[in-house]
């Protein structure tokens, strides 16, 4: 069996997505002062992030109040932010739901196909230095070209949906074992979909085999959330998440800042 | 493979289901005049409310001791009904056991094969802006005509029986890859027997993709509650529940108000 | 396709069963004096029930502590006898592991079969008024007849076995798309491994659909609890439980009353 | 299609095990002198039990620090062993994990062979009372002579690996639908293997049909815990392991005492 | 059928991983001083145990704020650093998240062969006293050359990844029931990814069959955790992977000690 084609991919900003839930009852108990203090000592740290790269919103439901997303060059800097806002004194009131660690991603599967053909054609041979070589050459000129993609900033948007999901290695119907050209045909497909709803919803995905319990992370930005499950909806109809997706919990919230923060919590 | 024809749905209010647990421990701590305190101000709060917009049941089992059902035109607006009600003092008493979001979908499969005739007899061609613009002037007659549907009120039977639902996508059986005319035939015998029950059983359908972790929402009201068990018994007979249709968690409640709550826990 | 044959069914009691744990640590932070105020409080609370409609057991393992099996005549008593529990000052010191609501249901399979035949003979045909008024008249007469096992008391053996189950929906092994008859033929080789337990094993059998997570709930109650193995062992090798049953979690009990509860707990 | 053959077993002591967590935060704040106090009450609760009756096992990881493993001759006494623990003073700083209640088994596949072949030698049939007698006599008989193994004491290994497993009952593969020949042949095989490891591993396997929720609970005791790995993982490709064994979760622990518990702890 | 040939494995140092929770309201109610004093007592706790034999990552997200790795020679010195450390101050402010018990493990599916063919070329016999000797001999020599992998000390490396695995044993994609030879293939190109990866990841495989919930747990480490998704990712083609793993929850975490603990919690 010839080794299967892995579509190659390129990696951008870190993510971490926080659903916290705020302890009603100890909140409560504290004083309109206190609950004030708390609430700008909160604002001291979170203003020492660029808000560019932390989004916070106010989620629907039970699977947390709040949902804070971070994007920072590295690993240890998601770290970092994460400790900063355990040291906050609001933090105390707050318990950790659900987070989801990622690495934002564009997948190539067009790509690849035409750099293997035309590698092949130069005369390179997969697994030398020479393939690799020009591989890297090749992906840090596109790295370089998609730079705004694989580092965006929080979308202005005002809803949030967030979801990670799978490809199915079921015993009949396995992604992992299709030859590379259905798939890349099946991914074509399912981009036309989401091209349609561009104007509707921004989308960003991220990478997390190694990093967290599913393979992608999906975020969706919309202006109105009824795009979130048109878009959705029809792509359920695509063959590749019709047979091929798996897909665990769904987050939406609102997008919030400190001031609105206050005055929902105070 | 011609593209999968994905069925037309119109959208009505935006639901949340709150099923909350009472913290005995802390509640039977308060002394009499504080726990009517408290109880005053939730009705203060739940007085802001229409309540035409926000029912509150009394659950059975331990899934939860109070269910709030609420309907409202925006997601932002249930986000806000969810704070306001956060704040109430009753709150510190209360924990989230689960809760449920989604927004009133009436489902189009018959009026879909319908209008994709017309509009083809008329000449339009899918995906061009005439066919858009067609589609939208139908749906919005459509949900004009509907919107009675499509923004309920709390309706005024004792019981209600909750549950979230998927259509199955297994490695054998799979829902969305079944022809468009074969997914409107089993519908349509499904809506059939829904309608034996018409007089016993109010059916409220909520789309949920997207915005949480079935793909829909299902509430039943009735006067005895022996006919959730017959209505659902009997149309997991049907193919399209027998085959197609997998279920989450069950809840049932009785309808309650302020009055019976500070009877139930004062 | 024919429509299916869905079996009749008979309701009789509404059934709770609460499974309860004790929070020793605050429990034990009472004195002996308040722990007797306490359980005196709880005897008062359950002397307001009938005790053949309320029984009580000692649980085995971290499910739970204590079992509590209420029959009622509707699920608005139930749900009343539940808020008057949580009332108790004992129920300051127990949580809810789990609970199961449910309804004393007989299915007839063997009528079902047997009255269509007749109905179709006297030339009645399905879906008329007529044919739902001879039913009506026929489930009243054999409701009358089964009175007694419709709206049964707490049974007096020592151990209880609590169960839901599921008959399975799976890809290729759905009953639910069986013919009735193979259904019907099942059903009966299995009440007859039921039957030849009778003089040891007590079946209680509950219909959930619509009112909790499974689709059936069975109580079994014994003198010595390894005939609850030995029943279900043999049964498990039926056709109808090898290949189409799902079963939820399994708890055991021993019956209990107050003044053992006294002395268990003081 | 004939009646299936259901093997014979006999019934020995009932188990209990208890896996329980230590409330750190809450032991911590005790001063010294009252910890002493605490593990003296809880040293003279465990006095009142039979040392053979009741091991203690320190677990590994989070699922449990103490295992507390319980052989009984009635459930009712189980239940009475485990009422008074939850008396002890120590029970306040512990919580329950998780837990097991079962009966020791000896599944008897190939004597039930060799029984049914000479009772229908003898001219008897089956569910007949003469064949009940006969079937009576000569469990009686096996019962004796296996006592020692159906009433164990808790054996004198340092290292216990305990966990539940379920036989498969699949679409495809499902062990409740094979001749009992296959059924025989399989088990045979598999006990072959655990004969190869009798040096170095003591096996109890116990039934819990209707007592909890998987099938069999499987003890094993060794002083090497490198035994437990080698043993389940050539059993692993036996085929009634490799395809019909459904397996829970591990739990492993170190024989310990009060005094070395004492020391733990203190 | 012939016996299924089990693969053979060396075993070396048992490892512990706990994942632990900071409790933050209990933490910020300290004030400096016991903070400090707190952890102190826990650096002299750690301290005691050598660092070559005891890691310490912050983790990302919710499942967990610290990450403890352990190597010891044996399970019951595992335990004793699991008490140790539940004794010192720290542990009061920590919970268990989640946890792996296991053993480190080198799998010889290449020896295997080998070593079967070698001695049947010799003239011996499974399962006879001289194969086992043999065996045992040649199995000392191979541990005696493998130990330092056997028996590793922390890596230096930055990242760590953490994660448990199966193999598949479904209806039909059976890994226990497909031949050695078959395996051994499947396990060889499995192998040549990895080396691939060998300058940027360093692995360390530990079996936990009979030990924890999974058959084995997976350790990368690495200088940048990209690494980490395009090691699995590539690896995720490969037949034994694609077809036959079932994988357990991920954890990622970045290395620290106690200096920068002090500094992240104070």
């Amino acid at each position: 069996m010839a080794a299967p084609i892995v579509p190659l991919t390129l990696e951008g900003s870190y993510m971490l997505h926080q659903m916290m839930r705020v302890r009603w009852s100890d909140w409560r108990r504290l004083d309109p002062e206190t609950q004030t203090q708390v609430l700008e000592d909160a604002a001291g740290t979170l203003g020492l992030f660029n808000p560019e790269q932390t989004g916070m919103y106010s989620m629907l439901g039970h699977k947390g109040d709040l949902l804070f997303v971070h994007f920072r060059k590295t690993l240890e800097e998601l770290n970092e932010a994460q400790w900063q806002l355990a040291k906050s004194k609001l933090w105390q009131f707050l318990e950790p739901a659900s987070s989801y660690t990622s690495v934002v991603e564009l997948g190539l599967y067009e790509s690849t196909q035409r750099i293997y053909r035309l590698f092949t054609e130069r005369g390179l041979e997969p697994d030398t230095p020479e393939w690799a070589a020009a591989l890297e050459e090749e992906l840090g000129r596109q790295r370089t070209a998609m730079a705004p993609r694989l580092f965006p900033t929080i979308p202005p948007q005002k809803y949030i949906c967030f979801y990670p999901m799978d490809r199915k290695r079921g015993e009949d119907k396995n992604w992992y074992t299709i030859p590379f050209a259905e798939r890349a045909r099946m991914m074509h497909e399912h981009g036309m979909v989401g091209r349609k709803y561009a104007d509707y919803v921004r989308q960003i995905i991220s990478g997390s085999i190694g990093f967290d319990d599913w393979e992608w992370g999906v975020d969706l930005f919309a202006e109105d959330p009824v795009w979130f499950k048109k878009l959705i909806y029809e792509m359920r109809f695509d063959e590749v998440s019709a047979v091929y997706a798996l897909f665990g919990t769904f987050y939406i919230g609102v997008r919030t800042g400190l001031p609105q923060l206050v005055q929902l919590m105070a």
